[in-house]
């Protein structure tokens, strides 16, 4: 039973360092769910292969453009290439009237339905649930509402021993009310922005560093960290991941294109 | 004195075949127009070493979103890297709202100003003009809203012997209307997004076949075409380009990433 993430991007604020805008691709036996979608999303699913029609669930955490300005160019897309099956979107409200004035103005009328499921910014907030997952969001700290996103499988299949998890968590600044929410996840994917020597500005910006990141994976009793969501200033990233690493050793960088499989 | 064209995308409707979405540079004396701007653009730009921050004038031709998709990043990539030079902004009258709702839900305030010029769809449009260059636009037949634009040197330099102009006519179903405003055009754009089998797909779509564009090309006396706005279905496009030959020998296919010297 597939139980794995494909990063599509790993950037922050703008595409740079060949790297992309904000997009997780998780394949929750081969149910797919997108989170998050930077600018060039498609390209990139299309880049690694992944057929845009058998997206089922699409989840924007908050309303920064380099999380959500590619959405609009999916949906239309998926529109062109004759989608017929209902897409489920999760979404602070007000996407909704960014998405109907872009068709409206092209005299677009979508040949498939959206069914739109406003985020609430208090507490966990059951998503969607099957008979092998549950999808919870859960509120951030960060200077738009935002909010974070755990995939939970319950009743595991009898070759896995232990319930498989993903939770991500972007943007946020240094926020142990997360906690809770993430508690011994399997794959924490969370924002890493800036080094150390900027945690000022992180916090500023409600922004985390890797060290910060690291200290909510130790913390949450996470298995795996990956961190992303890079400024634009670090070409490298391998000096985060060493500072991460510091404070909590099974970190790895989200690198684009690479398929992560989920124990 | 500079006068060129740098391609940025040439697909119709969908990134396919390695092909973007529309969007065409025109380095007129160092004066940079960007006309279109399908999601991806900004990427686009970057690769081509082309710095967003010299761009001064943006001219969208229509509200379909494969033109315009790409706007809204390239506005939040330019504050975000701290461009405060007004830049002039040719569209039809509706983007003004999608750029304020976007901007407004991000909690952005640009820090510059976006000069909004609201595109009419009758005749002949002064856009811009100084000592050496004109830009107007003219109406084109599609299936909402949508101009094309001229660009013609006036008082041309010594070393060069004919005032120089560059036309964009994208989309557009077969339409003679227009070939007052661009006769004797140096370079003439014009959009192919079929072959010849598919003219009546073309029309009932108000796009054209690669055989129309260089009926256009001819009757105009364009000294050079170039094709583009392929459909996703033509992996390779050298038969369209072969087709429009046959009218047209000066046929020439937009190839994402050339620098086209306009004489």
């Amino acid at each position: 039973m597939t139980f794995s993430l494909t990063v599509l991007g790993s950037n922050a604020a703008i595409p740079a360092n060949n790297r992309n805008l904000s997009a997780h691709l998780l394949n929750a036996n081969e149910r797919l769910f997108l989170i998050d979608c930077g600018e060039g999303t498609q390209h990139q699913l299309r880049k690694y292969h992944v057929s845009i029609g058998k997206i089922r669930h699409v989840l924007i955490s908050h309303l920064h453009g380099d999380h959500f300005f590619g959405l609009i160019g999916l949906l239309n897309s998926m529109h062109l290439l004759g989608r017929r099956e209902v897409l489920h979107l999760y979404a602070p409200a007000r996407l909704q009237e960014i998405i109907d004035i872009q068709l409206d103005a092209s005299l677009t009328r979508l040949n498939f339905q959206i069914v739109f499921q406003p985020l609430c910014f208090e507490g966990l907030q059951l998503l969607f649930e099957n008979e092998r997952l549950q999808v919870h969001s859960f509120p951030l700290l960060h200077s738009v509402p935002a909010c974070g996103f755990i995939f939970r499988e319950i009743n595991p299949p009898r070759n896995v021993p232990l319930a498989r998890s993903y939770a991500y968590c972007s943007d946020t600044g240094y926020c142990e009310q997360i906690i809770p929410y993430i508690t011994e996840v399997g794959l924490l994917y969370h924002e890493a922005t800036f080094m150390q020597d900027l945690a000022s500005a992180a916090a500023d910006k409600l922004h985390s560093t890797a060290m910060e990141a690291a200290a909510i994976a130790l913390k949450a009793r996470a298995r795996k960290l990956l961190v992303g969501h890079f400024s634009a200033r670090y070409e490298d990233v391998e000096p985060l991941v060493a500072e991460a690493r510091t404070i909590f050793p099974e970190t790895y960088p989200a690198e684009e294109g690479s398929v992560i499989n989920i124990f």
